[in-house]
């Protein structure tokens, strides 16, 4: 019997956790599969030999609760990518897989993680290396891998967008003076997550007031236009921007504008959009202005992830380990939606080529004419996604994590 | 019968509208209390005379929970300060009570909240008025009130720090290679927000692994060598600094470090705390860095309330109502902590003069020697604070809110 290798790389997310679990989950009651090892720091970790068994904790279901309700990377990660040529790597990961007799290694990550997958399984076939199956699983919070109708970790990172944008609306709507409250989200170059904040207005209140996402060229005149029509409508208002908004010429927006401003030590300074985004707003308008960084807390909000998100993080890891077991490699394990009102969906897995390296962007028609709003048809896509909460276990009022 | 009268003010918290439902469950049931009123935007709407009856609408059970878990003030906020010698306004506010025939009135804030509670009872008292009662029921995130042991509206900001610091911990974990983020914290003058950062740390994991207050002088070589010093035990740090930390002289130490920089627009420009200290580590350690500002979600993370907050403040806008009506004004309502190793208070209410216009911060013996963490003692303080959690009513994936 052959051995079973997880491991995790790229950004964290809130539910790359659960992706292992179900990994692991499958793994402990498939009768192929002896042992089951963690890969610390993911490829980087294992090239360096530094395995984990996670079989034996993980099959009391109160660690594997744990596991799945704890935010980030809990095999940690890394940004490590192979380089086609450098055969030297690739046979020390022969030699470690070899070592700890791992037949199947599933790897769950974003883009460059699916690249690795592709290099991985590419130089076994060349090496008629056959008894080691590669398998990815898809997570990031970008939603921009192709394939997958959706990403794990998107809905948890946006039912944490959406829960945000809705409480700073109430924030922000207790004074009646005229205020822009800019809030910065990721996402250089897919604007999935900034549409999200759109899902903050499905109960009915009005943040975000406008959203400017990175597929459409951003306009500083119109922007200081849109600002001033909303504030005579309302005082208070809240604006969704996405990190990445990008000019006619494809320049950062917060870029083009600060060439020469320096910071305390001389060095060029770049500020935050949303920041610089204000500047411009208390230049040209003069209202009182604020900005916020969604940062961190939107990727690892574990505490309010999305129960649908975790779920099908889990089948996705589950199916990556079942393909593998009946011979696949070279693939990534994919969300198919069913078509229908009703939100089911199937998974499935496609050749790790048609993920590695490709990006998918938010599509035109989902965005309002004016650039600065998203359709009905994007919230609907969105909506099912963020359903359901999950039970974090809270220990002295605290979420507990799983720590390996 | 009179009627009475709710407004809130200052900046909002998750427990604020918590304090109004206790307020409203009280009088529903008390039968010296005919309609109830709710003043929008505090004292600033009274004397415009924009009052809404709400009795009606909060007997419904289902509008009252949706109430207590709403965050920020349902009822709106305001800014004014009360002049003492303005005796058209008191005629003003005066002239709206005998309006509404108004007996008793609660106002719900902070500092300057509680400024407005001492100058109307005074006026009140000055001129013969004993008809109507005002009393105040204490908010603030900052937890910086005197005579009561703590302030509404802090355990659940508390608690909604402690699990972010405990999700950035281990968001920040994942990586192998030095890097130091820097967490900004709420509180100019009261390092209590700050503090509570220490209870990330509450189910065994490192994040903050050095917390600054603005009780403590800054010094910025000291804390480039606390830096270094934990980098050699670890590679990746999480700090809380406070975003009022001082040097010496009592100058903002990002002030202090910035003078000279202007923004795009020529403009002086102040980066955050944390921006300002992230600088100063890339240019002193030149390691990997990132600055987080917990923002406006620190004080409305609703969906993460603290159970024990939210009983709390309930209580005490009930109390404020009861002795109000019991023939009591010019008071606020506060909680005294019972001696014992068990959590246990007791509620009643003090001389708003007591309170008004004072500030309480952390002992200096809550903080360790070199001035870098809190003690247990600190953290043993604010625990029972954010124990247990609330059931926001979830939507569409996204928490509902009351509005008025």
């Amino acid at each position: 019997m052959k051995n079973l290798l997880l491991a995790q790389s790229g950004g964290p997310t809130a539910a790359i956790n659960a992706t292992v679990a179900g990994a692991v989950a499958y793994a402990l009651k498939c009768d192929k599969i002896d042992k089951i090892y963690a890969g610390r720091n993911g490829i980087k970790g294992i090239i360096e030999g530094r395995l984990v068994e996670i079989g034996k904790r993980l099959s009391d279901e109160k660690e594997m609760h744990l596991l799945e309700t704890t935010p980030s990377s809990a095999l940690g990660s890394c940004r490590l990518k192979l380089k086609d040529d450098d055969k030297e790597t690739f046979e020390k990961i022969v030699s470690v897989f070899r070592e700890y007799n791992i037949g199947y290694f599933v790897y769950t990550g974003g883009n460059d993680s699916m690249d690795t997958v592709l290099k991985l399984s590419r130089y076994f076939e060349k090496e008629g290396i056959t008894d080691i199956k590669v398998m990815g699983a898809p997570k990031t919070i970008d939603n921009d891998l192709p394939e997958t109708d959706h990403t794990p970790g998107f809905g948890s990172a946006a039912k944490y967008i959406a829960t945000s944008f809705a409480e700073i609306g109430r924030d922000c709507d207790v004074y009646d003076i005229p205020a822009v409250t800019v809030v910065e989200v990721m996402g250089r170059n897919a604007g999935w997550l900034t549409a999200s904040a759109a899902l903050g207005r499905v109960n009915g209140t009005s943040a975000p007031d406008l959203i400017y996402l990175p597929e459409v060229a951003f306009d500083i005149d119109s922007f200081i236009e849109d600002i001033k029509a909303k504030l005579n409508e309302k005082p208070a208002l809240v604006v969704a921007v996405s990190e990445g908004i990008k000019d006619k010429d494809g320049k950062y927006a917060a870029e083009a504008y600060q060439s020469g401003v320096v910071d305390a030590f001389g060095h060029k300074y770049l500020a935050g959009t949303a920041k610089f985004l204000t500047d411009i707003i208390r230049e040209r308008i003069g209202c009182k202005v604020r900005a916020i960084e969604l940062n961190l807390m939107q990727r690892c909000a574990a505490h309010i992830a999305s129960k649908t998100d975790i779920e099908e993080s889990k089948a996705l890891g589950a199916a990556a380990v079942e393909r593998a077991v009946n011979g696949a490699s070279g693939e990534m394990t994919i969300i198919t939606r069913q078509a229908g009102s009703d939100y089911k969906t199937a998974i499935s897995s496609v050749d790790i080529a048609l993920v590695a390296n490709e990006e998918k962007v938010i599509p035109r028609n989902w965005i309002n004419e004016k650039g600065n709003d998203v359709t009905d048809e994007c919230v609907d896509y969105i909506k099912p996604l963020i359903l359901g909460e999950t039970e974090p276990v809270f220990e002295n009022g605290v979420p507990k994590h799983f720590i390996l």
